[in-house]
């Protein structure tokens, strides 16, 4: 068994220690090490665990005024800083999860804020809402539990163990890229698929290797804080409808003011050009074209259309 | 290694064939058997499957319309009746995919038609959406691909990659819960949480496991769907508010019309009590109190409240 490798099993121990201890149990059991977190906000906690943020913050004189909102984004604030702190390390090589609302709220935020293709897996009960704030624009693995997470039964155990079982194996395969091509990011879209698809193609004839987009408001962003970490060589920005979207609030709308500006700290080629600017995706059908729009040029797509 | 455990990939081989021979091979490199299953609508396919869902269909005269929603529609049909039948005779024991919008509707179609506890992987580009319709009531696990999901490369590789060694995980890991009691499922919400909490005692205390569900709308039909599927030996149905929100257009809405009716072909007992039957969940916060609510009992949670 590899002892090396560990998980963080994070979580607010205050209301879900059941289901947390069960899947440290489940991943020791598969032989990885685990370290434990809680990052309840409401009250103390019976458990042995590797790092109490809960204590720590009452002895720092927080989580005091009741305001259960900023109990809340102080936890994620610290939270973020020892896990971004035990990765930076090499203490921890991936995370999980389980939470109600908030908990997956807390817990969530503070695995945003781990880099891009270590493991992440977050069991919750809401995970058949909308992700956008949750998933956002980073690798993270949301398993729905189906049932309320109140302890361990025969079938929230089922799902726990599944979650364990996930994330032992992320943690353990490590497959690496076997190129070492210089990478360009690609914003693509169906607007200008056949031009992206054309400018794949020559820019892979030129041994470079290109990583697409979708330009969906979530697929810009992500190309922006990629970029930030220093994933890119290049950047082509063929896609760029996302600023029309935010101007008609549309499907692609999202963007965050990082989009189309310079990653900071870095000098990376950018190439801009206007590819479906202009052009806005809108959430109507076929059968039901708003009035305003109807002497426009009308894609039609799915539940999607697009205006020019 | 234990060959004896298999993994459907399962996925639209015309536009993402790359895609799903890389999880086929990361599958089969960590001691699975792999059945790959083709369900593209579009065009024939240059690679060898397990199942060629569209070959089959175009002889059969399907697909040939240029109807596209038809198309996928008779393929998510197929889809489930031959997973559902490799399921049944123990020949899959996991389903993993990947796509984008399409690409995730009819898979997680799919994926949704396997009982609970097969491991279901799908590796999204639209995972940080709203996932009402693509998770829904079941146990799916959903995985954010970041980038486009456009050929493996350095980015799509590891998320895939990662993807793969979460099924493998969970298509070897098989705990079981380690008692045979009698199973009550008992709807739960935070109106009446003090008397649930007793129930919940109450019934523990006289030997039964109690499964509680989060009566949010999705957990209310969870419910349902599992008691017809025989998980239960008796329903507690103590958290009705899903009518009020189902009436109210309340967070809690979107229950079908089986909730609260008898498990088809079965007998449950189930006892009924009007636990918040007279309030409902809405979207607002205390900032922004709808005019026409102002003069009701509110109860504040966070982006929710609540009125009666």
């Amino acid at each position: 068994m590899n002892k090396s490798r560990a998980v963080a099993v994070v979580g607010t121990f205050d209301s879900k220690g059941e289901e947390h201890l069960f899947l440290k149990n489940r991943i020791e059991g598969s032989g990885l090490r685990v370290l434990t977190v809680n990052v309840g906000t409401k009250e103390p906690i019976p458990f042995e665990v590797s790092y109490d943020l809960y204590s720590l913050m009452k002895k720092n004189g927080n989580l005091d005024d009741g305001n259960r909102d900023k109990a809340i984004q102080d936890m994620i604030r610290e939270g973020i800083k020892l896990i971004k702190q035990l990765c930076r390390d090499g203490k921890i090589h991936g995370m999980i999860s389980a939470g109600g609302g908030s908990g997956t709220h807390l817990c969530s935020s503070i695995m945003r804020a781990l880099p891009l293709g270590i493991p992440k897996v977050m069991v919750s009960t809401v995970a058949s809402k909308d992700m956008k704030h949750t998933v956002g624009t980073k690798d993270i693995t949301m398993i729905h539990s189906v049932v309320d997470l109140l302890g361990v039964n025969s079938i929230s155990g089922i799902i726990l163990d599944k979650a364990a079982a996930a994330i032992c194996g992320m943690t353990r395969s490590q497959w690496q890229p076997d190129t070492e091509k210089r990478r360009i990011a690609l914003s693509f879209f169906g607007f200008i698929t056949k031009s992206a698809e054309a400018v794949k193609r020559e820019l892979e004839r030129m041994d470079y290797e290109v990583i697409p987009f979708h330009a969906n408001g979530t697929g810009g962003m992500a190309m922006e804080e990629l970029a930030s970490e220093g994933y890119f060589h290049g950047i082509l920005d063929l896609a760029t409808h996302e600023l029309a979207d935010a101007l008609m609030d549309g499907y692609c709308s999202g963007i965050g003011p990082g989009r189309l500006e310079p990653a900071p700290g870095k000098e990376i080629p950018r190439l801009v050009t206007p590819g479906g600017l202009d052009c806005a995706v809108l959430e109507f059908t076929r059968r039901h074209i708003p009035e305003e729009y109807r002497d426009r040029k009308v894609f039609f797509y799915d539940f999607r259309s697009a205006i020019r």
